[in-house]
C-alpha cells in the first residue's frame, strides 16, 4: 500500500496503531483534531475536523486504505453524535466516493449489540442492539458501509471492537478484551486480502471466555493470539464481583446500558 | 384511548389515516409543516417541525398514542435526512420518554431492507440492508426505537411499510403493496393489544406474491385482507415488462436502489 | 378403532370428547377416578387411579387407542404432581407397552412452555420452559412419550393444548384458544393417519394471535377452522386490559407464572 | 410470448397442459417421441429424441419459453436414466444457451427428496436425498439448472412434481397431490414474472397435510387453490391402510424407496 | 466462598471432586448415603437421603455453593428414580430456595440425549432425547432447574457429564470422555463466574472425536484442555469394534439404549 | 484392514496416497488406466477403466474398502463426465453392493460448491452450488452415495477435496490447501471409526483462512495439523494480487468458475 489514511490518530487507540502499522505502507497519513505531534520521516499529519464535508474530500484524496477510528469513542450528547459521528460518517464514505473508494477499516463497536444478555454467543448476523446514542452511530456506520458496498462497490471491514488496551481491566473484559498486537494483525489481514467485501468483524482476541463468533469472517485469515484467561488470575484476584443482578452484569454492554441519554440537539 | 397524535397528518397516507382512525380515540392530534386544513369536532391541530425539539416536545405531551408518519417518505439529501429523519426520530423519542412514553406506531420502509432479491423470503430478523440515505434513516429509526425499548421499556411497533396505496401501480407492487385499509387495521390492532413490546411488523397486505413473513408479529392479531393478486390482470396487461438484469429488478428497493446519493451536508 | 380408551373422562374436556367422539370407535372405555354417570349403549365405564399400576394394566388391555385426559389438570401440591402425573404418566405407558402399544394421543399443556414471552413464536422443536411443577410433569410426560418411541416404537401424539374452552375468556385466550370441535377434529386426524411417530402438535384454533406454528405437523392433515378473533370485540369491550409490566402479561404461560411452588412431598 | 415448447408433451401431464396452456402462448410446439396426434391450428408438432443433441438445438431454435416434461417419468435402468434423462438435460440446457436462453419450467420431482421421513416439513434449501436412479436424475437436472444460472444467467423454474393427477389417489396422495389446474396456474405463473432466477418450487396443491413449505417462491404469486383434503373421506374408505413399519409408509418416496436398482450400463 | 456443599460425594466423581475441590471453599461439606470416611479438617460430614425434604433443608443452610452429584447414577427401576432422583431434586431446589438460592452445578447426564445418532453434532438447544428413566430423571432435573431460574432466579449450571472417567475406556469415550481434571476446573468456573444464570454445559473434554458444542457455554472461560485423543492409540488396538448396525453403536446413549425399562412403581 | 482398494492410484494424489497409506491394509489394490510401475510386495495392480462395469466388479470383489480417487480430476468434456465419472460412479456402487459393501471414501471436490462466495462459510448441509460439469459430476457421485446409503446401507465417506498438494501456491489456496499428511490422517480415520453413515467431510487443512467448517464430521476424530497461513508470507511476496472484481476472485471455485463448458454427447 502507498498511503495509509488513519483518523482519530491521536487517540487511545490510533497512537499505538501509529507505532504498530508503519510497516503497511510506504506513506502513513494521519488526522485528527488533536495534536499529533512530530511527523515520522513515513509520515503525514493533516488535521481534519469529520464534520468538514470538503475537508474530508482532501484527507481521504490520495490514499490507497483507511484505518477509521475517529470520532467520539463513547457515549456522548445527541448533538455530538450526529454532529460528528454520522455526519462524520457520511463525509467519509462520499469522500472514498470521490476517490476511487480505497478500502476502509471501520472501527464500530460491542456497543452496537450491547444489549444482548453476556451468556448469550453472538455471531455476525444477528440484529443490531445498541445500548445508547453512542452505539447508535456506530449501527449507522455499520448499515452506511453495507450500503455503500451494495450501491457502489466499495470495501470495507466492520470491526465490531471489545476493548481495546494492554491488557483486561476488570471481569467483563475477560471476555471483550482485544489485545493491540491483535488488532494490529487483523488491520493487515484487512488490508492484504485480494477481495474483502463488506464483512463484519468481531474485534476481540482469543480469550477463553468471548461472547462472539468470528467464524463467518475466517476467510481473512486472522487468528488473534492473546487471552485474556491469562490475566484471570490477577483480575478475580483484586476485582471485586460485581452485582450479578445490575443491568451493567447482565447486558454485554456493561456499564453503558446504564448510561443516561444526553438529548441537547 | 383519549388523545391519538399523528404525524406527518398531511401526506399521502396521513390524510387517509385521519379518517379512518376518527374512531380509535376521543380527540386527534394532527401534525405536520404542510397544511392541514380545518379541524374536525374530535380533531386539534398542531403543526410542529419535526427538528424543533421543544415542539415536539409539546405535541407529544398529554397523547396516549402517536402514529409518527412524520419526516421524508422517500430519498432526499443528506442534510434533509440528517436535520429532519434523524433529529426528528432522536426528538420524537426523547419527546415520549419526557411524556410517559406513550405507545409509538413507527412508520419505517421496506428501503431499510432494500438490498434483498426480490426472489428472498425475509423475516423480521434478518440483518438491514438499506438502499439510499432514507433507508439508512429508517434503520436509525428502527434501532433508536429497540434502544428505546431497551434502555427504557418505551413500545414500539416498527411497521416496515411496503407501497400504501389506493392500488398497486405495477408487478413490483404485486408484492409490496399495503392497502389502505389493512394500514388502518394494523394501527387498531397496535394500539389495542395488552403488550406490544418492540415489535417489528411488514406492512403489506396478504398478497400472493408477497416476499415478507410476519410470523414473529402473530401475536398482535392482524390479519391483512387484501390481495394485490386481485389487481394482477389490470397489471400485467397494462404495464411494461421491466428488464430481468436491471438493478430495480433484481432487488426488493426497486428504482430505490437506483437513485443517486446526494450529500450536502 | 375397535375400542378407544378415555381416561380423565370426567373432566372439563373429557365430558365434552365424550359426546364428541362417539364415532370413532366402535366401544368407547372411559375412565376417572370422579364419577362418570351411565354408560351409553356404546360405552363401558372403568374407574381407575392412574397410580394404579396393575389397574391401568388392566384399563388399557384391549384398547385400540387412548386419549389420556386424566391427572391434574392445572398447577398442583408436589406430592400430587409426582403421586398422580409422574407416577401415573409411566403407569400409561408400561401399561400400553405390556399391551401392544396401542397409539396415544398424550394432553401436554401450552404450560410445558409458559416461560416464554407473548411476543415469542414458537414450534415444536423449542427447549421447553415449563412454569411451575404442573408445566414440568408435562414436560415429563412429553419426554417420556418421546423415550418409549425411541426405544419400543410407541406411538403418541403429543398435543400441547392451550385454552379448551366453549369460546375464549380474557385476552390471553385470543391467542391460546382450543375450541372443542378443533380439538375433537385433531383426535381424529392423530387415530385416521397411516404412521403417527412421536408427533407434538400445539392444540390451539386457527386464531389471528396465535404463538404457535404446526408446520411440522402438517401431515396429519388437520387445519382448525375456529379463529378466537371472531369473539375479539366482545373480550376487548368486556375483560380489562392487563398490567402490561406484570408477568402474566409478559409470558405465554399468564397467570401460571406467577402461582407459587407448593412443595410437600 | 410467442412461441412455448413443450417436451414430453405425449406423456400423462403433457396432454393436459396441451390443453391447459393453448392461450400461453401464440404458438405452441409440441416434442415427443411418441405420437402427438394432431396438431392444432396454433400447434406445431415436432418430435425428437432427447439424446440427440443436435436435434434438440433445432427443438429449441425460436421458442420464447420451455415447458420440460421429457424424459423417463419413473424408476428406469441407468442406461436409460443416463441416456435419456442426463444425456437429455445436458442437451437441452446447451441448446437453450445456444438460443438466447429461455426461460425453462424443468419438471423435477419429489423424488429427489424421497428418503426423508413423512412426518418431516421439508423446504427448498435442505439437502437432497434422491430414492432412486429417477431420483438421481432428477436432482441431477436441478443442479444442472443451478449452474447454468450461475454461470451464464439461464433462468429455470424446477419443480418438484408431487402427484399430479385428475384426483388423490391414495394416503399418500393427500400429501403429495397436485392438481392440473394448480399446474397449469404455476406455469402461468413462471412465464409471467418479470425475474424468474433459478426458483425451487414444490408442485403441490394446497392439501391439508402437504409435507413442503413453498414459502421460498411466494414472489411467483402462485398460490393453489386445490385439497386433497376434499377427496379425504373417500380415500380414506376405499383404501387400505398400509403397514405403518414398511419404509414405504416411512418415507415421503412411498414405493419408490422399496424398488430396486437396475444397473445395465 | 465459604462454604460448598457436595452431594453424593461418596460417588465415583464425588470422592474425586472431593480432593480436587478442596481450595474452591473455606468450607467443604460432604453428604452422601454412603460412608464419607473422616472428615477433614476442612470438611463437615452430613449424610442426607436426598428424599428427605426436612434433611435436605438442614442440609443446605448455610452453604454458598453446591455440587449436586447424588443420585442415582445409572438406570434404576422407576420406583428409585422417581422416589431419588425426582423427589431429591425437587428437595434440593426447594431447600436452596429456602436458603438464599445459593449457586448449583447440576450433574446432569448425557443420557438426557441419548436418543441422537452418534454422526449427529449437539449444541445445547436441541431437544431432550432421554435413553431410558434415568435420562429421563435428568430431563427432569434440568428444567426444574430452568424453571426456577425462570421463576425465582436460582442460578444452576446443568453440566452434561459424559464419560467422567481416570481415561476413556472404550472407543464410545473417544467421544464422550470428561477427564477429573477438566471437570474440575469447570467446577472452578461455574462458581467464579458473575453472573451465571442457567447454563447447559456439556461436560466434556477436548476430545478430537467430541459430538458437542460447547459454544453458547463460552462466556464461563472453561477450557477444557485433555484429549481422549491421546489414548486413541491403546484403545483401538486393545478394544473390539463394535458391530455397527447395534443400536449401541448408532446412538450417543451406547449401551443405555439398549438397557430394559424396570417398572415397579 | 485386509484388503485396500485404491482408484485412480497412478493420478497426483494416488501416488502419494499409495506410499502414505501401506500400513493401513495387509494388501493394498492399485487400479487406474496408466501405468502404475512395479507393485511392491504389499500391492497388487489391476488395470481397471471405470466405465467396465464388469471390471469394476471384479475390481472391488475381495476389498474392505476403497479409496475412490478415480475419474476425471478437472473440468473435461461433457462425453467424459458422463462416460467416466457418472458411469463411473454408478459401477464403483454397483461393484460394492455386489460385493458385501466394503466402505468407500469418495473423493468429491470443493467444485461441487464453487458457486458460493470467498466471503461465504460453508457447512456440510448447505445446497450444493457446481462451477462446471465436473462440480456436477461430483455432485452426482455424493448423491449416489447417499441414495446407497439410504437405500442399501453402503458407508461412505464423501470427502470435498480443496487443493491437495505438497504446499499451498497461490492466495486461494491459503483457503483451499488440504496437505497431503492432513488428507492421509483423515483416510486413516475414515476406516477405523466403527460406524461412518454417510458422511461429508470438507478436506481441508487447518488454515487459518479456510472456507469449510467440518463440525459435523467431529465424530470421526480427524484433527488437520497444517496450516496453509505457515506458507503465507511466500505466497503474498511472490504471487500476484488477483483482480477483486473478477469472478475468479469472487467465487470459491476460482478459476473453475471461469471455464467454458464443452458438450460433445
Amino acid at each position: 500500500m502507498h498511503r495509509l489514511l488513519i483518523t482519530g490518530a491521536a487517540g487511545g487507540i490510533g497512537r499505538i496503531m501509529r507505532q504498530k502499522l508503519a510497516s503497511l505502507a510506504t506513506i502513513v497519513r494521519l488526522s485528527d483534531i488533536s495534536d499529533l505531534g512530530e511527523a515520522a520521516p513515513h509520515e503525514e499529519i493533516m488535521p481534519c475536523d469529520l464534520a468538514d464535508s470538503q475537508g474530508m474530500r482532501d484527507l481521504v484524496d490520495g490514499c490507497d486504505g483507511i484505518l477509521h477510528l475517529g470520532g467520539m469513542a463513547g457515549e456522548a450528547p445527541s448533538s455530538q453524535i450526529v454532529g460528528i459521528n454520522i455526519t462524520g460518517c457520511l463525509n467519509l464514505y462520499e469522500a472514498a466516493r470521490a476517490h476511487g473508494m480505497p478500502r476502509i477499516l471501520l472501527a464500530s463497536s460491542q456497543h452496537a449489540m450491547g444489549f444482548y444478555r453476556q451468556d448469550e454467543q453472538l455471531d455476525a448476523t444477528m440484529p443490531m442492539r445498541p445500548d445508547g446514542l453512542y452505539g447508535l452511530s456506530k449501527c449507522f456506520s455499520e448499515l452506511t458501509a453495507q450500503m455503500y458496498f451494495d450501491k457502489f462497490g466499495q470495501e470495507t471491514a466492520i470491526v465490531r471492537i471489545g476493548s481495546c488496551f494492554e491488557a483486561p481491566r476488570d471481569r467483563r473484559m475477560l471476555a471483550t478484551w482485544l489485545s493491540y498486537e491483535d488488532f494490529a494483525a487483523l488491520v493487515h489481514r484487512v488490508f492484504k486480502v485480494p477481495r474483502l467485501g463488506c464483512t463484519t468483524v468481531w474485534g476481540v482476541s482469543n480469550n477463553d471466555a468471548r461472547w462472539w463468533d468470528n467464524r463467518t469472517a475466517n476467510f481473512l485469515g486472522w487468528q488473534p493470539k492473546d487471552n485474556a484467561a491469562d490475566h484471570r488470575d490477577r483480575i478475580e484476584a483484586t476485582q471485586p464481583m460485581p452485582d450479578r443482578t445490575s443491568r451493567a452484569s447482565i447486558y454485554q454492554g456493561g456499564p453503558f446500558v446504564e448510561k443516561p441519554i444526553v438529548h441537547d440537539l
